[in-house]
């Protein structure tokens, strides 16, 4: 190697962000919703000097370098004091999912050896009646003065308490930026949960890339409300990435329903957000009954599921606010692809590039894959496998073998899709919900996005059903908003100009909710469950498609 | 370490730039001005294509892992090549400043041990005279048709005949991202030149980095026109970022001058253009003089030097063009810091933002140091040399010892200046260039930007003069517009207002030109030699200093 390189070992790590609050966007702040109406805030200046007092306490606690801390939270000043006390000593930020169902909540605890949980007072309810089960956790660290009588009394210690007997000044360690800062745990719909491991390097280096203009674009005249939640996929790096740039951060805690979420936009001025479709639905519903005044969002990456054209035209027509579709998985840390259509284009082109999940993101590389391996081109109409690498995707899981999921330094995303000749990835489907009927593949995504956009259509889930003829034929199941069900008949003549002939559903099942998993995703597991045990029973055939009236 | 974590060593390589050129960006494009009115095209995926070719031409000439091919050219198409072939096959991308004076010239190409040198044919005459010094270089690649006959017949090749006897598809190597990747000299003011050398992991943080919008937000939508000069801190990084994010690049060539460039801007339509102040007051005077269409500008990174404020009010204000302010030097690659002024602030504020060298940039750490190395505050007002470290900041140079400018892995660059609590940079001055009367210390940056605002003074220049009582005294050198000469008391009367009045000068000489160095800095040393040397002969003092009259 020539001698006298610039400085190509200089770390990236947490710390070096850490290190940016206390100066340069030190001003900047983090406002905390603590109850309707109710604001805290902090400086970032002042994070940082409480992550210091947490690291100290930490550190006095016994944690040290690898160990990993759980935090068990809402999207507040505290959880973000741990995004950086925890990774920045050396120790590891394992968030954990609220929404996580008992088993795999012990399961991921102990699977992680979890030293010691930070926990909010408002969600002891869910994690006290596993203690017991848990095999390693030594201290439950209370966000909250609310009541912890639940908990293990002998383990548990006060947040604020603690910070109060901490030294300020905390000696953070020298950081390899190969080494852990973060651990997540996908919800997978098979199998155990299985932990992506992020590195300090991938963390800041996913950082740095959320502020390009191609991706979130987030800078430091951005107010950024981050709905999704830290414990997944770590807020799409969001934590991360406005403290490096100088955004301030709003953090709406537990009030995460239509009307709270206004108001924060509203009251914080706040200009980017991201969130999942179906809370952008229940804000939508709620702006459309009161108007609020949302004008200061510039831009909603928006993602975890597919986008709805019609949530996307709603809230640019109704309140001017660009809602831009952003596709990743925890393995991705999230940040895989971004719709931003190109330049130049009809406004019916731009929708064209804009309801596919993305442009593939500077640092990441894809493929789409055949069944029996090969690489399949990228003429936006052939599919495939969607694979990924890059300096910020999961190439193995934490612990666990998983030859299906990772080869040859690639990571298998489970989405099909075709890529377009400009490297924008149009998914067709989750590869386990593909549809098979008569030899060819029927998209139960392109289905569920056109029967959305059904003015009486709250929510819509295909799924396959057998079928003798076919082999799979779709089966639409369809919440309908209240009081506003349609025959069959007309959701198929609906269809007619928007899919194939041959992919319209010839029957429908009504149901009251789609079953959802814990990060928010529709569940089709669970519908199949459902279909196969006889439980799917208000069906409604479709007699005949009849074209529209013509004019 | 744990096991299962995310691609820690997945490289970051200017491969991976150039694997992304051949699929997600392969349709952007890059245009060259050839001549008046010429301009060739071609797509990232043929520049990918003929770098493949121009690697596997280099390699069967000899060309290996570390070996150094020097660049004598001006920004084009086959430059552009050169970016991408020679990092990617391993080699070491040598950047040569065609303005460099002959002996500097020739001691870097002998210090570097070029092996190969591409030359364009326009500038053979800057190079050939100096051939038969060079101790190392085997082959000369002539880029264009012209007389190649004054460089040495048995070492010149054809570029495009070298391309058509290649073979495509040449196998890249696997590239550690700490190795080097380009090399870059300083015209450092004393001593002999000093190289710096990129690293691959460097150069794609840069280029990921050049995407953020707080920095010079360079996206897929973008059109840039790097007018800054490829041989010169990697154009800035543009070569790099454009092709990652997809814009499309607009290469001028040698047609660095008003006319051309506008023309340019007008007819490739360019959002992005980056360049040195001297090269944008050129543009102003050709726009106001012909009316371009300079509309389609968002903005224009400008640094290199202080950007006078009349400057950036002149196109903003004419052409609606945003100039922001830059700063960086060789040695930080060059980003490090870019003035893009906090939210909601008034005009004037902005403005006392704007008119700094810029916030320091996510991924850049700085600090401030006194004569006796304690690092002073951030209160806007103390001042001290500016230090910055970071993975793309030079921590030594290539194969020479500078320890008066590296220490504790810190950069000191020179820069005398104060930082704003929110990480903003003011320079007051080159540490060599301040000038210490009565014990305090007078901005010569400060002095010369007011007066550039004066409208008869093109250019301002001032250095110290020594002085019985006060040890020194600033003396203004100035370059008036053609025919407009004022009085000296008149523009100290201009500066009354403007600055301390104990800074305002009492001497003024009148100059033809600033001297500049190769990459058009006010070069002061050669001033102050001139001063000495009783040469600055058209001098006129200050009788008395007038304040303007009221309203």
């Amino acid at each position: 190697m020539l001698e006298g390189l610039v400085q190509h070992d200089h770390a990236l790590t947490v710390g070096m962000i850490l290190r940016r609050m206390r100066t340069v966007t030190g001003n900047a702040q983090v406002a905390t919703l603590r109850s309707p109406g109710q604001i805290d805030r902090a400086s970032y200046r002042e994070v940082a000097e409480r992550a210091d007092l947490l690291a100290d306490a930490l550190s006095k606690l016994g944690v040290g370098e690898g160990d990993r801390v759980g935090t068990f939270m809402w999207n507040n000043q505290e959880h973000l004091e741990a995004y950086y006390a925890i990774p920045a000593m050396g120790a590891v930020l394992h968030t954990l999912n609220l929404r996580l169902f008992p088993e795999q909540l012990v399961y991921i605890v102990n699977h992680a050896q979890d030293k010691v949980i930070l926990v909010n007072d408002s969600v002891i309810p869910l994690l006290a009646p596993h203690t017991d089960k848990f095999e390693t956790v030594e201290k439950y660290i209370v966000v909250g003065d609310g009541d912890a009588s639940a908990l293990p009394a002998d383990k548990v210690i006060r947040y604020d308490e603690l910070l109060a007997s901490a030294s300020p000044g905390f000696a953070y360690p020298e950081i390899d930026d190969r080494s852990a800062s973060g651990l997540c745990y996908t919800s997978g719909t098979t199998g155990d949960p299985k932990g992506v491991l992020y590195s300090h390097r991938s963390t800041f280096l996913h950082a740095i890339a959320s502020g390009m203009t191609d991706l979130l674009g987030v800078c430091g005249n951005d107010v950024v409300l981050p709905v999704v939640p830290m414990f997944h996929a770590q807020a799409w790096g969001l934590a991360y990435a406005a403290p490096l740039v100088g955004a301030d951060l709003v953090m709406p805690d537990k009030f995460l329903q239509g009307e709270p979420l206004a108001k924060l936009i509203e009251g914080e001025k706040v200009t980017v957000a991201g969130a999942v479709p179906t809370l952008w639905m229940d804000l939508l519903r709620y702006a459309d009954e009161h108007k609020p005044d949302l004008s200061s969002l510039r831009r909603v990456p928006c993602g975890g599921a597919a986008v709805p054209k019609s949530l996307m035209q709603a809230f640019e027509e109704r309140y001017g606010v660009l809602i831009v579709q952003a596709w990743g998985m925890t393995e991705t840390s999230p940040l895989g692809a971004v719709a931003r259509p190109p330049r130049g284009l009809s406004e019916e082109e731009a929708w064209g590039y804009r309801t596919t999940a993305g442009r593939i993101a500077p640092g990441v590389e894809a493929r789409i894959v055949d069944e029996v391996g090969e690489e399949v081109a990228w003429d936006g109409e052939s599919t495939g496998e969607v694979e990924v690498r890059g300096p910020w995707i999961a190439s193995a899981y934490y612990e666990t073998d998983a030859p299906e999921k990772f080869h040859d330094g690639w990571l298998r995303t489970g989405d099909v899709a075709a890529i377009t000749s400009n490297g924008f990835i149009r998914i067709t489907d989750r590869a386990k919900d593909v549809i098979k009927s008569g030899g060819e593949w029927i998209s139960s995504v392109d289905l569920e996005n056109e029967l959305m956009a059904h003015p009486a259509v709250r929510e819509a889930a295909v799924i396959a059903k057998p079928d003798e003829r076919f082999t799979e034929r779709p089966l639409a199941c369809i919440v309908f908003d209240e009081g506003k069900e349609v025959p069959a008949g007309e959701l198929a003549t609906f269809l007619l100009d928007r899919v194939a002939k041959w992919w319209i559903p010839d029957e429908y099942a009504v149901i009251d909710e789609v079953p959802k998993t814990s990060v928010g995703k529709f569940d089709k597991k669970v519908l199949r469950a459902r279909l196969e045990d006889g439980e799917l029973t208000d069906r409604h055939t479709v007699d005949k498609i009849e074209a529209a009236p013509a004019g």
